[in-house]
């Protein structure tokens, strides 16, 4: 029977991003989320039906933490809706990912395991297809400039922005990434300069 | 004694890219790459100082199966510098990286691989970098439209688009890539439409 503590769970599930991105899908056993949490032998076999589980609920719950708080949405909806902001808000998303770092590896992780994985890869795509279009309907519902083209184009530009800091932090200076951050919204944007 | 038959390095070099885009880094030894190559047990050892060097020269050999053909280059060297060029020049790249699946799904193993050996890190932010500064030089020889800072964005977008493709295809249709590259061109090459 599985058990339901929520905040075991969490925690759990947490300690399993944090080996994955340590270890590589490879190294996600059980054994190794125990430790990680540091619970007794046995606990997380208890928590997931199997190790698929245990991957698609730590690539939902990197997704969840990434989520932006209420203070800084707040900030956003206050800020006038012209390119700047969208700069600034960029800047703040990018930053947000990359200072998450362990999050955003094991998402590179689970990708790398959903090729080998028909039933992980299902999971993801609904996932990462429902963050895109997530994306479309707040930018549109922002009043920024931009259409949803532009708002595809970003997540592209700086997915992989954010994989070379993480994996390759010499390839780009910190002055370097923030030129390509204004440089990708002034140009993918379009429209009248601000 | 480092053997020094080159064909049958190659040969265990590619069936080291193969390994590591099945297997994952982790799965990537001496013995896997004998096993793939179909050579006898303790070849590889014989040819690679210890694993670390053959990480890097998985690297290096993607990146060499990665350049263009001759006839590739004479065609677009052939082909007006506009921006239509330019795009169906971006659709062959992007064709030519994803259908060497095995060589970026590799690729995308080593940088992880990379969090943990900072020698292989080093070695990868070496070839990374100048492979961005030599699209940059090439751009500007060619008199196609748009500046460094393009051939970057450009860069970046693509590699994300790619990494989508080969491990969530589901994420976007090949209709949604195709017009992606075509809006990406326009949009961060700037300048006067063709």
């Amino acid at each position: 029977m599985a058990r339901r503590n929520p905040e075991r769970r969490a925690a759990l599930v947490d300690a399993a991003i944090e080996v994955l991105a340590r270890e590589g899908a490879r190294g996600l056993t059980f054994r190794a989320v125990d430790t990680e949490a540091a619970v007794p032998p046995g606990t997380a076999s208890n928590y997931f039906a199997n190790r698929d589980d245990l991957l698609t609920q730590a690539g939902a719950r990197v997704y969840e933490r990434l989520q932006p708080g209420e203070e800084e949405i707040s900030r956003q909806q206050a800020a006038p809706p012209d390119r700047e902001t969208y700069k600034e808000l960029m800047k703040e998303v990018v930053g947000r990912v990359s200072s998450f770092r362990t999050g955003h590896l094991a998402l590179l992780e689970l990708r790398l395991e959903a090729t080998r994985r028909p039933e992980l890869r299902a999971v993801l795509t609904e996932r990462v297809r429902a963050d895109v279009d997530a994306n479309v309907t707040y930018h549109e519902a922002s009043g920024l400039p931009g259409d949803a083209t532009a708002v595809k184009l970003l997540i592209l530009a700086f997915n992989w922005l954010i994989t070379e800091q993480l994996t390759l932090p010499g390839v780009f200076s910190e002055e370097e990434r923030n030129a390509l951050i204004e440089a990708a919204v002034d140009r993918v944007v379009g429209g009248a300069q601000t």
